[in-house]
């Protein structure tokens, strides 16, 4: 244990988990905690190497705010903490629970004067839209379909607004046990504005084992093979696909946008 | 110089510039390749040791095709290239120009048949919300406020929409000598939506000597400051400014959303 008053708290991104996309950053953060806070699948996939001789919190997703309570209190005491997400942990993940959980009304005094830092990952979508090619080229939108913390109309609107000013979008938790019907909600209204030839990007675990990603046309998608390790990129009215010398289609947004 | 057929092309993301923010995947594709080429501007943030007995090929600014070209012509020969760029190749960034002049009608046929593969890497966006807290904790959009390549009508329509449905809206190439006026222009529009108590993060050089990550509220926000070397972030209607830890203000959005 720490002197008290020497604690501080990391949010450290892994990554989608292949460790060749894991930041030095984020390795000699975690090397230099005591303790690692996070959900258990996501502590799993922290490097053997960096894990030993240090304290491993895990729990169960949808207990964020917990979490970040656990962390927050930890440093507090003069522990050092590294909260480690997949992905970035600034997008959908756990840094902004730390932030809230720190400045929720009930929260200890004590938790206002831990410093809490962030360090950036390689979110889901830029790792998807890099084995697929550039389908990220142009301006985008990423959205999340998890109503679990906001309400259905706000994702209606987000999408429809991504829709009809023609951005390219990546949707995140596309699909859960507790959602089945969100990602069919969001592509009936996708459909309502792309041509059946709009490309899209399929990433289901990119960067680990088992990665798949696939190309195809939106009128050819078949969306019960999404679940909610897969992220979805849906190209603009520009976004094209091409062969790949490999075999595999390619897909991109150009630069260039007609009419300039 | 390779033998004809074993040569390759990445397009290599260096992150922001810091070391600590380069990917291990990108380190050892550059570490492999022959060929270096890129805006010498992002060549001369290859780390000094990668350098060593590659041949350089820098080049302007804005000439982006010209440099994708150049390295197809030298993969197709035969040779192992890394087109490198900063943050991800692939968010408004080099990859989408390789495979524009991959593709190119005009291209020679030797030119298919060069792999293509892109290496992530931090793109400033996410830089710039990991030191200022978690602005991107929440459904976000990316624009770019360059016109070079699209016209002004669809960059209003996608800021009009990113401000009607409540993202948060990180905006990239927000001014250049060339482009005084398009980020007035912009947050005239954004200003018709956000109230004057908005976040905006500004975030110049992050990742890189000189790093300077300041919060603002909207209405106390002196544009004059920004450059092309600044990324822009403008917090939706929940976003918060808090006091942090160690003196300077943070930001994040949470992740509940009213109504739900």
């Amino acid at each position: 244990m720490s002197d008290h008053g020497s604690g501080w708290l990391a949010v450290v991104g892994l990554g989608p988990g292949d460790p060749r996309w894991l930041l030095p950053e984020a390795r000699r953060t975690i090397e230099a905690a005591d303790h690692l806070v996070g959900y258990q699948t996501y502590l799993d996939m922290v490097p053997v190497e960096l894990v030993a001789g240090k304290e491993r919190h895990g729990s169960d997703n949808r207990v964020e705010i917990e979490r970040a309570g656990l962390a927050l209190q930890l440093a507090a005491a003069g522990e050092r903490v590294a909260v480690v997400s997949s992905g970035d942990p600034g997008v959908f993940a756990m840094a902004a629970a730390v932030f809230e959980a720190q400045q929720d009304a009930g929260a200890p005094e004590a938790w206002r004067s831990v410093d809490i830092t962030v360090v950036p990952g390689v979110t889901a979508a830029l790792a998807a839209a890099a084995r697929a090619g550039a389908p990220l080229g142009h301006d985008f939108c990423l959205v999340s379909l998890s109503d679990n913390l906001k309400p259905w109309s706000i994702i209606e609107r987000r999408v429809r607004a991504a829709m009809e000013a023609d951005l390219v979008l990546a949707l995140y938790n596309p699909v859960s046990r507790h959602r089945p019907t969100q990602l069919a909600a969001a592509f009936d209204l996708i459909r309502d504005h792309r041509s059946p030839a709009t490309p899209v990007v399929l990433g289901r675990d990119v960067g680990r084992p088992g990665e798949q990603v696939s190309v195809i046309e939106l009128g050819a998608l078949d969306l019960s093979v999404c679940d909610m390790r897969t992220v979805v990129i849906v190209g603009s009215t520009t976004t094209v696909i091409v062969p790949g010398a490999g075999g595999a289609s390619r897909v991109y947004t150009p630069r260039t946008y007609p009419g300039s």
